[in-house]
């Protein structure tokens, strides 16, 4: 089985278990000649895929009328792996998905770590710092670098609380949020183990 | 009496109870001949306004000591203002900020409204909106629009209504943000009214 997940930045593959990235302004997805299943955000690749006979879009076999019509298909396809839960996806955006007894009830979408130490940045020079994921989110800051670490990170971790159901955190960042969401369930693979389900609609 | 507040992106002056801005790029403050009371978080401009005698720095009668080394000049002036209250200044970058008792609490910094929309639209075309502070922030958003206005709007809200104190609304956005903190004091003329206050410790 060979998967492809792709985002904005980068195509991320899983074949036989092992999965690795590739930058989508370098890659070019017709050097791959075998069956692969993928979703795909990217609407300039998603383009050129349409041309690749190889490249199966599992969004074919998806009821769509659960969701909203412009929601991502990594979004839909980590929501349908989930029966009741928070979904925080951290990659490029951190998008934020709530499911209950199956159903979809919305979600947010906010920035990721790197585009957001960037808007500090450009904001102004005197807050161009790293985020410190080990700060005490209860206490009020009083420097600079836990000023913007708490703006960035305990406004969503307030909000994510808010719903009181099980979290689980996906995505390439995942790891380093679990020190704000310290209950959560890290499920790095999530996308994947639902596009493995999506796939056997396809037969053989 | 003639006061400048300088940001990252203008010089704020007010004269004669008119304000009015100029940019940080293009003005030259040896335009001004007269004295000049001002506070300053620009490094540069801080450089620049050392030379020129008739520009008077606030920040020489301030008590640095009850806030923190790297904080910004505006903040402070404000919070000086406040003896019970969160202080929401909305401009390039929003700046919340908690007094009690006259005791500065501490404080953290979030994106301002342009800085955050370039980032969703930096992190995807399908991300380029403005954002819509109509939204009702009590239901999970099903569209893209309210899905980033929400990731925006809703993580700032719930933290600052979380101190259950009096909100305090200044800054060039503060009319907009006052549409999700319905029950905050709009009060543009914070800083200048601090300036003011701190100027008398000039004599005449």
């Amino acid at each position: 089985m060979f998967l492809c997940d792709i985002g904005n930045t980068s195509y991320h593959f899983l074949k036989d278990e092992i999965d690795y990235k590739e930058d989508v302004n370098s890659f070019n997805p017709s050097e791959i000649k075998e069956k692969i299943y993928y979703i795909c955000v990217n609407k300039k690749i998603k383009h050129i895929l349409k041309n690749l006979e190889n490249w199966i879009d599992l969004s074919q076999k998806i009821d769509m009328s659960k969701y909203y019509k412009t929601m991502g298909i990594d979004r839909i396809v980590a929501s349908m792996a989930v029966t009741n839960g928070v979904i925080v996806d951290a990659g490029s955006a951190i998008t934020v998905d709530v499911v209950k007894n199956g159903e979809f009830l919305g979600g947010f979408i906010y920035p990721g770590k790197r585009a957001m130490s960037k808007t500090y940045k450009d904001i102004s020079p005197a807050l161009d710092y790293e985020f410190n994921f080990d700060i005490d989110l209860n206490v009020l800051p009083k420097n600079s670098i836990d000023a913007i670490s708490y703006g960035f990170l305990k406004t969503l971790q307030n909000e994510v609380l808010s719903y009181e159901m099980p979290i689980i955190l996906t995505g390439g960042d995942a790891k380093e949020f679990k020190k704000i969401f310290v209950d959560a369930k890290v499920d790095e693979n999530l996308i994947f183990s639902s596009m493995k389900n999506i796939s056997t609609l396809f037969g053989k």
